[in-house]
């Protein structure tokens, strides 16, 4: 697999990141001052002070989304720390302007804990019209998205979460449309039982009450026999696991569709992928390194490989769909992303391709109609 | 004095805000993405993870600052919240660009004690190369500030407070020039005893340690004989009004030689300027409106008027002075703005008046040479 490291290091050396503030207005003359500050500005102010809604009209809080991380799950590095997670935000923020057009701003945290959090997003929330939770750790992650979700007036979204579970389902709706299967009858194991597994699971369960999925952590197969399960995955065991089996990953894969993978690199092997049905499905997301080598894994008999990365195809990433979420949101002055929206969303994904092929599930990061075919819907 | 609040609010609405986000590469191709984003970020983010400072060098916190406001003493708004300061936040962040070349964010926070101000603001700091506090009321804006300052690692500069002291020692030591006086041998009648007023009185005695301050705020003179004094408007009494006089702000002006006012509209009558020593030097800052308009001061005898709007001469505007200080600050990794530094800058932009005149008692604020002169002392 290809290492970028010394370019993207040389890269981000030489632009000096990835985002700049630019004015709206180039101010040929000075004298604009008196309108865009003192005196002017102070008739805005007033204005904005009376009607609150206003701010969206005369300020960017109408075009802008908070990128926020703690950076205790920062891609597959884990635990790195806000510094570290600040060049990924600002990823983020480059694919926010790129392909939605959204003024958004990396905001890294240095708390930790769910209510302080809570309480600094809270705080800062008005300078905002939504805010895009990133790369912060299970379980605090569905504390921090619900509670904030509940508490505040703009939309908040959790990209790793919903993102990732919208894009997924998207493929694997062209997926077994293609190896000729049902979703509702598949045989599913999740490996990661973090934000975006269970996510996943979440919304696969609500688009096909049949599906069986198979949830796997670090420490196995999660049935009711495990004793070491914090209440997020506990609340897996209501909607997964209906035979209670335990294990290993190898035992949750025998038998099973579908492998999707949101754990770490190089977990599965072509001899777990020869244990599955005939022409499984691998979604090998891991991220930047997969569960498998795209090439092992078609070598091992899997069907349909899909990664999170742009140089394979198939790239299930999550950047297919927050882009055309927010949009949508800021547009249609959103205030909550429901599951009805991200199974919409995930439909819309999955039908801009007209004729989906074994290395086409999902229309490319570049397709124009991605984002207005989304926002579409987020209403 | 003319109204632009239609005009204000007209272009405000169609430039949907003043600042908007762009990339730093235009991303041609989205083959680049696997640099910027994943998997070639994931080495960006080891790297700052492991050496914390190398994050001004590969992300935009080499080049950003946070203008935070709690909305708490907007302008001449006051109280107005935090909604109604983005306007003038953004204002700000407009300035910062255009004057510094710097990437400034507007924060406005929900939060309104100096615990959970300071507490937010540490939070979010590490996405930051400075902070610029902004209408913050007085007295929780000093506590604010000094823990800031001591507590981060990055420069915390409340510019209501020292921008507009900064600026205000500048116009006076060319107004004390042309006027020929020694400003350490003024009496000087300063109205309002908000960030600004504190800031000055401190700065002024500084540099000119014989100088005569009164202070006067809503009440009348601050005196020994008040019981009404908060802990910061009694610390004013260690350095100013030595004679302890008492009474309104007509009793301070008998004899003075400097009106400063960083108060309300309207406050200063022509009477009052007549009952000043010859020649009175009269700076009315109160935003928008001046307290005095400066026709009738001069009438009144006043022999220099400034205030702080960009229609009339003698603009005596903080933007004159942050964009410089921030500048020097993230150039030279200054981790505290100190009061060295004040002095200095204040010098420096008085010095920049080869031969100041009495309607040109500092550089206007588009004179090219303000930020890199000033850059070059905070160092």
């Amino acid at each position: 697999m290809a290492d970028y490291s010394n370019e993207a290091l040389d890269l981000h050396r030489r632009m000096k990141g990835k985002i700049h503030i630019e004015l709206n207005d180039k101010l040929q003359s000075l004298d604009k001052l008196k309108l865009y500050y003192t005196p002017g500005v102070a008739a805005v102010s007033k204005a904005v002070a009376l009607h609150k809604e206003k701010l969206r009209e005369y300020t960017w809080t109408g075009n802008n989304v908070a990128v926020i991380s703690d950076g205790s799950a920062v891609l597959g590095l884990g635990n790195i720390g806000p510094e570290g997670a600040m060049p990924v935000m600002e990823g983020k923020c480059l694919l926010f302007k790129h392909f939605a057009n959204i003024d958004a701003v990396p905001i890294i945290l240095n708390v930790h804990s769910a209510n302080d959090i809570i309480n600094t997003v809270k705080a800062i929330a008005p300078s905002f019209g939504g805010i895009n939770l990133e790369d912060i750790a299970a379980p605090l992650c569905f504390e921090i998205e619900a509670k904030l979700a509940q508490q505040l007036p703009i939309p908040v979204f959790h990209d790793d979460q919903h993102g990732t579970a919208i894009v997924t389902l998207a493929g694997l709706i062209n997926a077994t449309k293609l190896t000729k299967r049902k979703l509702d009858a598949c045989r599913v194991t999740i490996v990661g039982s973090g934000a975006a597994g269970v996510a996943i699971a979440k919304l696969l369960s609500l688009y096909a009450p049949g599906i069986s999925i198979i949830m796997v952590d670090s420490k196995g197969i999660i049935s009711n026999n495990r004793r070491d399960l914090n209440p997020s995955k506990q609340g897996l065991l209501a909607f997964t696991n209906k035979d209670n089996i335990s294990g290993a990953l190898i035992d949750a894969l025998a038998g099973s569709d579908i492998f999707i993978g949101v754990s770490s690199p190089g977990l599965l092997t072509a001899s777990m992928i020869k244990s599955m049905n005939n022409n499984p499905i691998i979604f090998a997301m891991a991220n930047p390194e997969p569960e498998i080598d795209p090439d092992t894994a078609h070598r091992a008999g899997a069907s349909i490989v899909a990664t999170g990365r742009s140089d394979y195809p198939n790239q299930i990433n999550n950047a297919l769909v927050f882009p055309g979420v927010f949009r949508g949101a800021l547009d249609n002055s959103v205030r909550h992303i429901t599951d009805e929206h991200k199974l919409k969303a995930a439909e819309v994904v999955a039908n801009l391709m007209d004729r989906p092929d074994y290395d086409h599930i999902v229309p490319s990061i570049g397709d124009v109609r991605l984002v207005p075919s989304i926002a579409k819907v987020i209403c």
